[in-house]
């Protein structure tokens, strides 16, 4: 593949960029800036991106990937822009965290060209975002979960599956929904959990205080508490269902913990920090 | 001072007497073996103890400073039994995590001898427990908080002071119960967050899918969710009123997400997750 048309040069975006770069994988790496988002040009003059595209519909009609790195929330409009111009060879993929709603968004917009478009989420972040976040190696052996349907081109779909390989990742496909069930709970919750405590912190009138005495349990867990507000937001409406559910059974799980408290049932209560503590420490060993 | 006696060699038992081995800063330290707990007597063949009580009675006797590192539950009992041999030049100490709890037992269990005792508990620990976890260096410019009274003695609290500098330590002086309200918030509710979280994934039907793609940020959360269930038992009982407050203030905190994004709120939503960020990344700079 000739040329990479890159959407959202943020941590994820820009990673990808940057390993293209590094790896040599295409002659062009072409990033789009975002009105309002992060200026573009020092990342052109430091070799991440070959150029900003000047002339969009042109950049679109000679692209040979186009990676949608943006947050979720924009990703409608930008399949919605590049439908006009966008040529049958042309392998379009996103990064979102969240899959039904994307692969909605792009059997509408793509239309006929849908085939065309192969819904990746690679599981590879940090709190840090945008461009200066971005380093190589952020794929490597990081699953990249893809999410074809049966339109799906399959020669599209293979070359999508070389193009993570070749970053480092490693291949899963999963239904959308399915993926978004699973993330809800392993990776969403968390992050809005994370939210959550900070937030309880900044509401009491303690707040320095609190921080002051917060230790390595609490830099730990609040670590993703530091990642994207916008991304979050997105993702937050964008996987709706799953995610209220999942908040609905989390606090089911705080009651019980407060009830098991309240009857200071200590039997009952180790016994339930047991169950999470062998998880954990089984999976750690794997990890 | 010359014998240090320690009941409850583990993480913070056990790591105090290697740092007090390391600095000479006894004569002898002597390891208290809990009945059913981990046997001890390879920590005298590797040095980090000099010998295990075997006439308790004679070492509370001629112990200098006298140091309760047992699960909170225990400690009552333990202050019970060094009364009767407790004599008037010894220190009492504990680390436990509580407070009020400590320092009321304290008060009714060592009676007239109660000026002896300087509550401590030291800001530092690991999700690993037991005495194998200990470490050198565990105390190196960690928060100290000491919990004296009005009836505490000068030269013991003195002393105190002196005995967790040498380990390293930085101290400062609190109120029981502003200890306990404090600690809640930043310590106990992220313990037991942790593991309700690893406890909504153990007990949906596809545990074993979502620990397979449960990435660094759960990682993290997670960590303290393989801490000890028994000490975490013991300090869920232990701060009760403050922890149960504390869990009611953390659900209004998950009511507010959800009702954010039930009603497609994204600037509150943004805003909220803005405010942890913010608070977040602030902190990590100075910590």
């Amino acid at each position: 593949m000739k040329n990479l048309l890159i959407f959202g040069v943020g941590l994820i975006g820009g990673s990808i960029a940057l390993e293209s770069q590094k790896k040599r994988m295409f002659n062009q790496v072409i990033g789009v800036q975002r009105d309002g988002g992060t200026a573009l040009s020092s990342f052109v003059s430091n070799g991440m991106l070959d150029k900003i595209s000047k002339n969009l519909n042109d950049d679109i009609k000679q692209a040979d990937l186009i990676v949608i790195a943006t947050p979720v929330a924009q990703v409608q409009n930008i399949l919605k822009k590049i439908y006009p111009s966008l040529s049958s060879r042309t392998i379009v993929i996103d990064v979102g965290s969240t899959k039904s709603n994307i692969m909605h968004f792009a059997k509408e917009e793509l239309k006929e060209k849908f085939s065309q478009f192969v819904g990746s989420h690679p599981i590879a972040g940090s709190e840090k975002h945008g461009p200066t976040a971005a380093i190589v190696n952020l794929f490597k052996n990081k699953d990249i979960i893809l999410t074809p349907e049966a339109e799906t081109d399959s020669s599209k779909l293979e070359m999508t599956v070389r193009f993570w390989e070749d970053l480092g990742g490693i291949i899963k496909t999963m239904d959308p929904l399915e993926h978004d069930q699973i993330f809800s709970t392993v990776s969403h919750i968390p992050h809005l959990i994370a939210y959550n405590m900070v937030n309880l912190i900044a509401q009491k009138n303690n707040t320095d205080t609190l921080l002051e005495f917060a230790a390595s349990g609490f830099k730990d867990f609040s670590r993703i508490a530091g990642s994207s507000p916008e991304v979050w937001k997105d993702i937050s409406l964008a996987n709706k269902t799953a995610i209220l559910n999942d908040l609905d059974l989390f606090i089911k799980e705080i009651n019980k913990t407060s009830n098991l408290i309240k009857n200071n049932d200590y039997v009952a209560l180790e016994k339930y920090f047991d169950v999470a503590s062998k998880i954990r420490k089984n999976w750690i060993k794997k990890n």
